[in-house]
């Protein structure tokens, strides 16, 4: 098994770089705090006697060599970036815990036929540049780099010329490195784990993503001397379509999910009736035909709505995935982990997206879970124990090194 | 009559400080843009003859002497800032066609009994800062003056130290000048004067008005993976509250107005929950009892969403005045000013707050009001013609110099 004092003691190190305001982490992509995280993850790489390799996209790849010249690696890892008000968990875990990996089998003397390949996949979160899990799309195909340099983040900056500020935009291929496996490791994000105190989710599926940004025009005017009637509020319908979105989620059996995380009106004062309203829906269900019907019921209400308040409304589509279904031999390996480390363990299905979900189209790839308390996550209170960070890096590293034969 | 002419050049002129994105202007409060404003401002009114005060709120005071060195002076304008997204006139008219008295009197080569003093007034909008009209609010003596220096924008930056920064700063006392009488033109950002076909509106009242911010507190949380019965959403909760402010003002028969126009959620994130929602309500009515039966229902019924959503709420009234009654004998003289001109005239109800509303506590004051196009203001698109500024001003002119006396 794995050291979990080490890997503890690197996860608060890790924590130190991009501090939130309430304990947690503000470590958004390409920020200098991304640079300094980034640069103690390559010393600690190269001191557990790593080489590291840099796409153009800023994926970081730190090898250690196999014993079978031929073999194909097998990958490893997840995210260093964090949401706005973000975990230390999040993402971090998984980059960590693969870490922990190459300095166990070192500690060990053990050596693999496989090289292992930890990895930090860039912009995971998208938040500051949409779509989330960005780089990992455009490794696995989904996306074009050009396409994906050219995402702007609420100031107007480029995700290229950002990349390139921050200095970690290498000169490799991106998606030309081939893979014998993915695993990654994350914390549920959920409360399913620690409400059936189990300590492993073996992530069979991840649900299906759809991110709708929604701009309702009407008329700015003044609040005080403008007759209700000749009102054109794209707040207040920017307000009734939030409550649809809300019904659509619910009336799903099971329910989906859905909620709008960014809103913004303009010009954003208070004694001006907005004008505009800008917002992105987020609707999820693991069952792809839900997904549409929810876009496409989102896309009429909404539209019926404007219309009756002679406002006006655009969509557009700004993120998404299908439905996941990840390899029946990873996640065997990952079951079987847990089974002969004797952790108990269920079946999950991912709520969130990863960079796994991409991977996946071009590699066999599974996924291990650990709980977090009360299932939250996205809020600088994320948190986990000790044990259960542990209890997912030594599955992380007996379904790895299964994988990657001795 | 005045020189429509000159009053128009000086409003484009003026319009060229602090240009907007689409035709208007973003002159707000104590930027750089207001500091050039002002400076333009006092060029004219020194080239006028008239010679500058200066308050420790920055309010501007140009004065032209009377003949006798007794009389108090008859106080006239109104305030130069403007919305992020004004117009060209809300405000700037007023100031411009006081000045415009002056320069017609000097043209006239006549002298008046009481002195005559153009006024701008400082952070009319509150869009920065708020509540609106704070400087004259501070000038009659219902905020405190170091209340007002402590109010900071959405950066955190302080009144006070934004006035000493743009310079313009005075030394003298707030308040301390007593006054025959205030005059204000205004264009009426209200459609009512355009529909009636009406050149001038004689200003008998003006509603009364109160901000309350609304603050909603949830639970940050991932918006995939948090399942809807956990969630504790703010930004659901705003809607639903934005759905009662806007059925609380049409309750009310006739109508009363209300809406928000600024609102922020946080984290601000795609994928999170909305953890924290705040947002101003703007409620008016000419009736102080409306208004206060509006603040009273939003506090109840938010209450009520929000306990039933899980969700904390708090209020914080932000803004307000009581609905205003102008002086009846200023009243007339503008009436009487709009008969002998011959310009078609009707009594208004002020649908906006203005610094005549503050102004009429401490001295006796009156409006004159131009219409402007489709009701339209607190929009860059906001217009009028050069016949309704003249006609206007031509109002103003003759109530001022009949109430300074020849
Ligand atoms: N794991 C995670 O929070 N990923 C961000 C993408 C998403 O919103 O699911
Ligand atoms: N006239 C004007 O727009 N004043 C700003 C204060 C208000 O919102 O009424």
């Amino acid at each position: 098994t794995i050291n979990g004092d080490r890997l503890w003691d690197s996860l608060m190190e890790m924590a130190k770089i991009g501090p939130g305001i309430a304990g947690g982490n503000n470590r958004q992509t390409l920020t200098d705090a991304d640079a300094e995280g980034r640069a103690l993850f390559q010393t600690w790489c190269e001191d557990a006697g790593c080489t590291m390799g840099l796409d153009q996209m800023g994926n970081m790849f730190a090898r250690r060599d196999g014993t079978d010249p031929d073999a194909l690696p097998v990958y490893v890892g997840s995210h260093l970036d964090t949401q706005p008000t973000g975990g230390k968990y999040d993402g971090v875990l998984g980059v960590l815990g693969a870490l922990e990996i190459i300095r166990s089998l070192n500690d060990l003397n053990i050596k693999t036929k496989h090289p292992i390949v930890v990895t930090n996949w860039t912009n995971e979160e998208g938040t500051r540049f949409a779509p989330a899990m960005l780089s990992s799309g455009v490794f696995a195909g989904v996306h074009t780099q050009d396409w994906a340099y050219d995402r702007t983040d609420a100031d107007g900056k480029a995700f290229g010329s950002e990349l390139e500020r921050i200095g970690w935009k290498g000169d490799e291929e991106v998606g030309a490195r081939k893979m014998h496996a993915f695993f990654e490791l994350h914390i549920e994000q959920g409360p399913i784990l620690e409400a059936e105190k189990t300590d492993i989710g073996v992530v069979t599926h991840g649900q299906g993503l759809s991110w709708t940004q929604v701009t309702i025009t009407g008329k700015e005017a003044h609040t005080g001397s403008t007759p209700m009637p000749m009102r054109k509020n794209a707040g207040l319908g920017m307000a009734r379509v939030l409550e649809r979105v809300d019904a659509i989620a619910w009336s799903h059996k099971p329910h989906a999910v859905g909620a709008a995380g960014q809103i913004n009106v303009y010009p954003n004062s208070r004694n001006v009736i907005p004008g505009k309203a800008v917002f992105t829906v987020d609707f999820r269900s693991p069952e792809l035909e839900v997904i549409e019907d929810m876009e496409r019921r989102l896309r009429e209400e909404a539209t019926e709505i404007c219309e009756q308040m002679g406002l006006s409304v655009e969509f557009e589509k700004v993120g998404g995935f299908d439905p996941v279904e990840f390899d029946a031999g990873c996640v065997t390996a990952v079951r079987n982990a847990a089974d002969r480390l004797g952790y108990s363990h269920m079946n999950l299905i991912s709520g969130a997206g990863h960079d796994a979900c991409w991977i996946n189209q071009v590699a066999p790839t599974a996924m291990v879970m650990c709980p977090c308390v009360d299932g939250l996550s996205h809020n600088e209170a994320e948190e986990i124990s000790k044990d259960w960070a542990k209890a997912g890096a030594d599955v992380l590293f007996h379904a790895v090194v299964e994988t990657a034969e001795i």
